[in-house]
């Protein structure tokens, strides 16, 4: 991407909610004073973090930055308390502290992130912290069946109406779309996603096709309607497997797709294709082994597929914040961990693609329209709902800018099949 | 690639060379008589194999085959003590006996070997030696620089007049050719190859390359005189390095590309862009994160790269034969492997893809210009020579063709640079 393009779309950003939210509101009636050694956590905390261009504002207007450049963003703290636990575990308390409001940001929330983790990729003292805390807590949350529905249902169940808010209206795709030009509109974009995938995958009238992890079901609904394939769809959460048979229903597809509330692991019967949008990232390093066996066992002689999932150029935790409030179990893999899918069955890799600005462009559209629909979700949830799914959108949109997450489609097929596309024009033609 | 269309290019090798090269004059004069043992040896040998549809004839004119298939191919073997090489080490010795003309393959050697490789990939005795052999005997031999000139020197010098007879004319690669259309000559495909690379590593004029491996040199060559960049070539070989150094000065193009005959591991200066096609075959796995650390200490902070290396589906050392005879200290990776490159150093990998079946195309040209010359080639080095390199050749094309060999082209970047192509539509447009 063309650094302006860039620059001109993340300030486009500059909604009300995101910018000048003063924090006097929040502040308590008697501030207590700012002793030496808060302000010496202050200074410390800012060298942790690899001195980013910030001004920390404390709580009684006193305020704490690097000399070296001019800060694109203040942070005010409403107490010493703040200040400690962001120095104990800045990852996870950052987002605790701001969703409850404790910290709040003045200045753009995007451009403020995409500067702390473009400091931190090179700030000794907080990798080595990061490290240490890898080794010692945190470990993600394992992903045996019975726990996979636990994790699934803490994030996609909360409601289905919330997620029509802000996705886009056609296919309620919550994974990354694809742009072939960068300004679609998120519907065109998210269309152009499935077909992309679906022309990697050569669909043809009367494909079996099974998909593990189909979200709202919108991708199968496309692929049967628009490609004449039959699918089998899994997923585990029961909100998302509803509201799919209702769509397929209102489709009148019934008889192409059939949706079942089940783990992948539980996947039976024999399919030319196998594909999977959005859920390497909740299988867990643990079961990529045992993925690679559901596949193998799965696919036909000349079967093809293609997974698609967030990734890490190298292997590193999820943020603990995001792990622990907003995706438990979750964990993006580096290319060479995914690799151990395919492996062990030996598939042969054919294509893999990095797609990481469209995911910052996807999540741009989501936090516009979330934006948008603020008070109503307030008003269903509350504030700090609100402010913690801000806050995710925020920070993902600074992790696939500032190239801390990747997202890779990963297309492959049985290794001794030659019936495999020549080259890889038929994707670029019109 | 469709089936037809494989089936009529592979027959299209039919050339005499290859079929009904009848072993009557290798054999001795009086034959020994065939044994119990004899017998019991040929059957124990087609069973290691996995059974292949193939018919053994013995010294004597016996025939052993396995009942269920009709036999595509007839193997002569000389004596008793050819099959018992081939049951100690069949990959290591079938090479040495077929080149010293103990074995002779009556029917089309490519399909011969096609055929066994398919059986063996389902052959379980036969996988179980192969992991005892790797686990006990040959180990590659190691990388370190001065090996690596050994190594080198054994294949890349045997002399440039041999590979002129039957590579591309134009550019002398020896590495896969990329066929946007199957049939286009292999001039063509080799250029299509160069500009694909060129094109996915969007090179524009004052661009400074560093080529890791640069065989005779025309791949510098074309980047200096269609793209306007820079070159500084790396390559161990001697005489590629003179080759390399006569062919700059007669396109006039000394300012624009510099061959220096000295390891990759030395490379000095700071570039745009880093390409290897074809090295990373002979780096060895031990060296995989040093080769990144020179990438990494090389390239500016907005640098790309591409890594274009014969690859596997699973780790597996290199045919035993191959690599004692023919590529001393090769290895193909894995790309599970081939990511510890680029890990350590967190470089994003773009695009990676997977060109196997060009590798093939690639291969049936160079094979059909070196059957062309075969009479010439036996007039300079031996018949031994001869057999070896058609076996050689041979065997590759049935390792792209069943599958147990992939080529990868890997496109990277720096973690953090955004400076990125949006889609790959630019590497389709005419």
């Amino acid at each position: 991407m063309d650094k302006e393009m860039e620059k001109t779309r993340l300030s486009s950003l500059d909604i009300p909610a995101l910018t000048g939210e003063r924090a006097d509101a929040a502040l308590p009636q008697t501030p207590s004073r700012v002793s030496v050694l808060d302000r010496w956590m202050a200074r410390k905390l800012l060298d942790l973090l690899g001195n980013p261009p910030l001004t920390f504002v404390l709580w009684d207007g006193e305020k704490i930055f690097s000399s070296e450049n001019p800060s694109i963003a203040k942070l005010h703290f409403q107490d010493s308390d703040v200040l400690q636990k962001l120095l104990m575990n800045p990852a996870l308390h950052f987002g605790d502290l701001y969703g409850a409001g404790r910290i709040e940001v003045e200045g753009n929330l995007v451009d403020l992130l995409v500067t702390v983790y473009r400091a931190l990729a090179t700030a000794p003292k907080y990798q080595k912290l990061k490290e240490a805390q890898t080794r010692l807590f945190n470990r993600p949350r394992s992903n045996r069946i019975t726990n996979s529905r636990d994790n699934i249902h803490h994030h996609y169940d909360i409601g289905n109406d919330f997620y029509e808010l802000w996705l886009d209206r056609e296919a309620m795709q919550y994974t990354c779309a694809y742009f072939p030009e960068p300004d679609l509109t998120i519907e065109e974009a998210q269309r152009a996603k499935m077909d992309h995938i679906c022309r990697k995958l050569r669909l043809k009238p009367g494909d079996r096709v099974v998909e593990a992890g189909c979200g709202w079901g919108g991708f199968a609904l496309h692929m049967a309607k628009h490609y004449g394939v039959t699918v089998k769809s899994y997923n585990i959460s029961h909100q998302q497997i509803l509201y799919a048979r209702e769509r397929i229903k209102a489709a009148g597809l019934t008889e192409k797709v059939e949706y079942v509330e089940d783990d992948y692991r539980n996947i039976k019967g024999k399919f030319d294709v196998f594909v999977s949008v959005g859920m390497l990232e909740h299988v867990g390093r643990d079961n990529y082994r045992e993925l690679g066996d559901v596949i193998h066992r799965s696919l036909t002689t000349a079967g093809r597929g293609l997974i698609h999932s967030i990734g890490r150029n190298k292997p590193e935790r999820l943020n603990a914040w995001i792990e622990k409030r907003i995706f438990p179990g979750a964990y993006p893999p580096s290319l060479r961990e995914m690799m151990e899918v395919f492996e062990a069955s030996e598939f042969s890799i054919l294509d893999v693609e990095n797609l990481r600005l469209h995911y910052t462009r996807t999540l741009e559209h989501w936090l516009e329209r979330f934006e948008r629909n603020a008070v109503i979700i307030e008003n269903t949830y509350d504030r700090a709902f609100v402010r913690a799914w801000r806050l995710y959108f925020a920070g993902s949109i600074a992790g696939f800018t500032s190239g801390t997450m990747q997202l890779f489609q990963i297309l492959f097929t049985r290794g001794d099949n030659n019936d495999i596309p020549w080259s890889r024009a038929h994707l670029y033609k019109e």
